[in-house]
């Protein structure tokens, strides 16, 4: 199978799960359950469960036992784009080239799916008992996922992310918000896929080192997409205030440097893969990462 | 000990494992952290985490293996005030007296502050290793919360509370709207009692049915106090149009009515519990929350 089919094998995967394993339905909430469907099904890359479950390939586990770990990852995800793409935030009309989660539902559906995806994830969790995982790795997940999706992780980054955009921001700090706003997701994903196939704590931080070198270099290749897509901004000198993203690595380092960036990250992650049991895939897909156009 | 007493040793207790239980800081995300610190301790009654000590109490078990799911439970309910208080949900400016986190840092942080305690309660949980419960227990408890917490319960009741203050309401709807947006949350602070105390399954189920009643009694209590408590309503005719909450149980009841089925749901609550191992704390509760004056 080549690295194509691989991924396309791992998303059909997920896909089949999310809608399974937890039907969105609720005398009460008929609404933010429509609206939680729509989001989960507007066409993701699904990149951290894909994660989860390579990394779980990669040790030896098997597929199922990491199904729900890779759900409640994405559920995390879906939340955290559902409010990020509110007026109050990032102000986004469109996701994906679809309307934002806002503006086919209201606000409040919103604020309300995203609450939904972030609770819910934690019942998906629990449910890796049926699929043969025992109550500690599961705990282990949990107690993970959590850390690493809230203040001091996505939601710290976040945080800041909004800050940075106000006040302006330096190499230095939208380093650290990367770290925290995207690394951190994705170094849950990575490691929970670890924990389900039952990898030791040396080979975990080794994942969790990985996965914050593919975070950073994913985010700056984000940035970068952002401007080489955009022609208004592209034809403006860098760091001049056409660009209403103050907090991207490409406006406080330049393309060039940005780009220099991403390959030093990709190199740092695929330093850190090498560590592990050999694995084409993740090294096919780091590499991929790199040179997508979104 | 007397009734008083007793309640304050229980708030206490919650007040100081809650300052305790997670450290509110992060590098990144330091001013979600602050709010998070400003909600967390605005003056709340604790109610929730009461129940949950309490109920761990009646069964006999140690206070201390409850602590992590109190605070837990708390930990959701401060999140959705939070959310609650937004402009796109009931829109209040006030909170206990003091401005609303919104209003306090801004919609963006609020949005964040809420999703922080949501995501971060389940870490909470996790640390109940520490205080000597076992995985099995812990896992139970993190899918019971969750559930009880998202769209099949709070976030489902939050969703239909905003549909029908919208397209109005019947008695039936407000019924439902009002276990699912309020007992749901009060169920999973007593069954989450229940189940740090090892109770059995026929008696988590009682404590459910209680709760559930609890839960009725509380929310419809709330509703008389908001018109009891506002002249500018008390004065006009019950379903005129000066009402802003077009879901509470006096508007759609009338006072009288409303008053009965508090009163109703109170005895349905103390049926349950007298099927319980003997609790006088828990009954004085639970008629003391049908008398309150806020």
């Amino acid at each position: 199978m080549n690295f194509k089919q691989q991924l396309n094998k791992y998303v059909d995967f997920i896909n089949y799960w999310l809608e399974k394993i937890l039907p969105l339905e609720s005398l009460a909430g008929e609404r933010v359950c429509d609206a939680m469907k729509y989001s989960l099904t507007s066409g993701g890359k699904r990149l951290r469960p894909v994660l989860t479950l390579a990394v779980c390939d990669m040790f030896g586990g098997k597929l199922e036992s990491a199904v729900c770990f890779a759900c409640a990852v994405e559920y995390i995800h879906v939340g955290s784009l559902i409010h990020d793409d509110l007026p109050c935030m990032d102000d986004d009309d469109l996701r994906r080239g679809k309307p934002s989660c806002h503006i086919m539902y209201d606000e409040a559906t919103a604020v309300l799916a995203g609450d939904g995806f972030f609770l819910s994830a934690f019942e998906i969790l629990t449910l890796a008992k049926n699929f043969g995982l025992d109550d500690a790795k599961i705990l282990k997940a949990c107690g993970f996922l959590s850390k690493m999706s809230s203040f001091c992780g996505m939601v710290g980054g976040q945080d800041m992310d909004m800050l940075l955009q106000k006040n302006g921001a330096d190499w230095k700090k939208v380093e650290i918000m990367n770290h925290y706003k995207t690394s951190s997701l994705i170094q849950a994903a990575c490691c929970l896929g670890a924990i389900a196939a039952g990898a030791s704590e040396s080979e975990i931080e080794t994942v969790k080192k990985y996965a914050l070198a593919l975070g950073l270099a994913f985010q700056t290749r984000d940035d970068i997409l952002d401007v080489v897509g955009d022609e208004s901004v592209l034809g403006k000198p860098i760091g001049s205030d056409v660009e209403k993203n103050k907090s991207s690595s490409v406006l406080v380092l330049g393309l060039e440097k940005a780009t220099l960036k991403a390959q030093q990250y990709t190199e740092n992650a695929i330093f850190e893969l090498n560590k592990l049991p050999c694995n084409r895939f993740l090294l096919d897909l780091t590499e991929f990462l790199l040179f997508r156009d979104r």
